[in-house]
């Protein structure tokens, strides 16, 4: 892995020539973070801008103006603007015309043509956005744009997250620095209504379009879209990586690994933060299938474990309760051979050999009792293998779900 | 619909012909019942049988032996023998052999081949079933057979059951009365550690096994299969159906559809006792999608929302939230267009034409404080629709499953 994550304020200005800022609009009732609601992200110059969307049909107005804008401008972007309070979804063509005005209105203070501005929203779903509001803090937003204003973006695009998310790496490549960071909010894949994930990052690399568009496809599939929190997939999610080249360097495709190494170390540590953030959690689960007939199979396995519910409780309570792994592996639809299968909670093997090793569960009870938990199931079918990461089901994520609007 | 369900207490003895017994013999600490533990069902004469099985692959001992004796006896039996607190799944070459023992001890006593003896289990996974307490208790069961016993097997063969699950009907059938009548236990598609899907159904009609075998699979298509308490499928699901024509009622092509109209009852009626008594459940949800492009899809959404937290937590906590209920239907994998999608809270209309009706949640809230909750989702996709039923996400379910076995 080249380069090291660096968990820093700086995240989404890490790179040269990228200013942010966020202040507080009114769109969010001031809970916390002295209600931070809206950021704003500029690039000196225009970036290479490459974005994934959320695979949810019924895709969020600022989606589907973002999408609109990136084949507009080739790939092209100077500002990202995001708002929290509100994600601006199903709320019809006055909806799209809300996300329309609030590019229109950052392209004319950031000085660029419209298509070079990207639009992003999370908050409640079927609510109107006030873009009176968004107007009246945009002016604020841009006098305040500093590259040292990293820390104040990533708290204006939180919702119900604990804490936010930043990261940031450096890589050399030929001899030359360049820097790559991001911010990112969750609380996990929940779509609630006051929960979307967000990425954003940014880099002073520079690349043609179709390289910057595969490193973040790249990075993103082994990190973001390795992650759940309740299997749910917001209307709103997007990914979205800005390249700037102020760094003077050139990404080709010998360079292409090391920068998406380092891609990924960022994307990766946004994506745990997510993880760890999740709604109600106490512990960040890594769950690795091995003995896959294929890649394909050992994701949906790993996938299907980080959802089951059984599995998260039974982690919550600290119960090494090992056939329910081999239950949710049995049921997730992949190729799977109970003789030859396996069950390990951190290195304590549990089920091996069709056979039960019920005496370690006394070890496994006390490794449970940590905050970072690593499960492992062999399919017994083949030799593919794929990690993803969740966290436990507690109490309270009931209770911030059944009570948040009420 | 012919006849109409009376839960009595005679559920799986409600045919004629049949006899059964619940004791206890020591497998389940004495918690609830007495301490229930060993179901035994009889019939007098050898009965058509038909079965469906959990698809897990990891499919539970008894399973195993089950699928074995219906292939051998050509779909004939005399007896199914239950436990309770131990599933004897994922227990190897020894389980195998305690199902078989099991089994034939159970023929033994009952003077039939073995073949005609099918077996089930329920409770933890992967610890050994103590083979010496059946046989102990296998000859109190016989003793105790009797036809108002119904309600003692019902018992025995609960877990986390808060109350049992039966449901009789009478079909008549040529100017003749055709009983039916079950027992079932949950809590729920749960598989934990103590929870399984199982589910016994009788009849004094008889018919050719075919016959026999296609109306349990229509049946349990809309009732068992229809149910979800956390998406979880066990090791050890099933759902037998014996039929030993004491009526004197046999039944052909043509009135095979009243037949299944009886079943069917008797099947839903058992399956939504199990979603009201799934683990923490304070609310019985029905979901129905409509305007969907095929059944597969209405379906496979239809059980999409009934598995989402979001829902499931947002019904649990009153909250009308029907941007949920969009999201995930737009995250299902199915054909959805948001422009002429719809959500019905009750008779309540939230979402209708791409537009909120956001005046009408005070309406909505207030139907959600009901124990019986309808939701429905128009895709805005086709004519095709679907109904499932679930429960709420409480945090008593986290409780349950997360302290079980700690």
């Amino acid at each position: 892995m080249p380069g090291t994550v660096i968990t820093a304020p700086s995240g989404v200005t890490a790179a040269k020539g990228f200013r942010a800022a966020g202040v507080s609009c009114g769109i969010k009732a001031v809970k916390s973070n002295g209600g931070l609601d809206l950021a704003l992200l500029v690039s000196e110059t225009p970036a290479g801008a490459a974005a994934v969307f959320t695979t949810n049909l019924a895709q969020a107005a600022p989606i589907l103006v973002s999408l609109e804008h990136l084949k507009q401008s080739g790939g092209t972007a100077r500002a990202i603007v995001v708002n929290s309070g509100c994600a601006n979804a199903c709320t019809g063509d006055e909806g799209m015309q809300v996300a329309r005005d609030m590019a229109t209105e950052t392209a004319r203070l950031v000085n660029c043509p419209v298509e070079q501005v990207l639009v992003a929203s999370t908050g409640v779903i079927g609510v109107a956005l006030p873009i009176d509001k968004v107007r009246r803090g945009l002016p604020a937003a841009l006098a305040a744009l500093a590259a040292e204003q990293g820390w104040a973006a990533a708290r204006a695009i939180m919702t119900t997250d604990p804490f936010p998310k930043e990261a940031a790496t450096r890589v050399t490549i030929d001899g030359r620095d360049v820097a790559i960071g991001g911010m990112a909010k969750g609380s996990g894949m929940i779509e609630p209504i006051l929960a979307t994930m967000l990425g954003f990052v940014t880099t002073d690399a520079a690349m043609p379009q179709p390289l910057l568009d595969r490193a973040l496809r790249a990075a993103v599939d082994d990190t973001f879209n390795a992650i759940t929190v309740d299997g749910e997939c917001s209307t709103n999610d997007c990914v979205m990586l800005l390249a700037n080249g102020a760094s003077g360097v050139e990404i080709d495709d010998n360079t292409y690994p090391a920068f998406v190494g380092g891609l990924r170390d960022v994307c990766r540590e946004l994506a745990l933060g997510i993880v760890r953030g999740g709604e109600g959690a106490t512990k960040l689960i890594t769950v690795t299938v091995t003995g896959a007939a294929t890649r394909s199979d050992a994701r949906r396995a790993a996938k299907a474990i980080a959802n089951s519910p059984l599995v998260k409780t039974a982690i919550h309570g600290g119960d090494p309760n090992w056939g329910r792994l081999i239950a949710v592996a049995g049921r997730a639809g992949v190729a799977f051979q109970l003789s030859r299968a396996a069950v390990v909670i951190g290195s304590i093997v549990l089920f091996k050999d069709g056979r039960p090793h019920d005496e370690a569960a006394p070890d496994a009870a006390a490794y449970l009792q940590g905050k970072d938990i690593d499960v492992s199931v062999d399919l017994g079918a083949g030799q593919a293998s794929s990690t993803v990461w969740t966290c436990d089901l507690s109490a309270e994520y009931v209770r911030i779900n059944a009570d948040y609007r009420t």
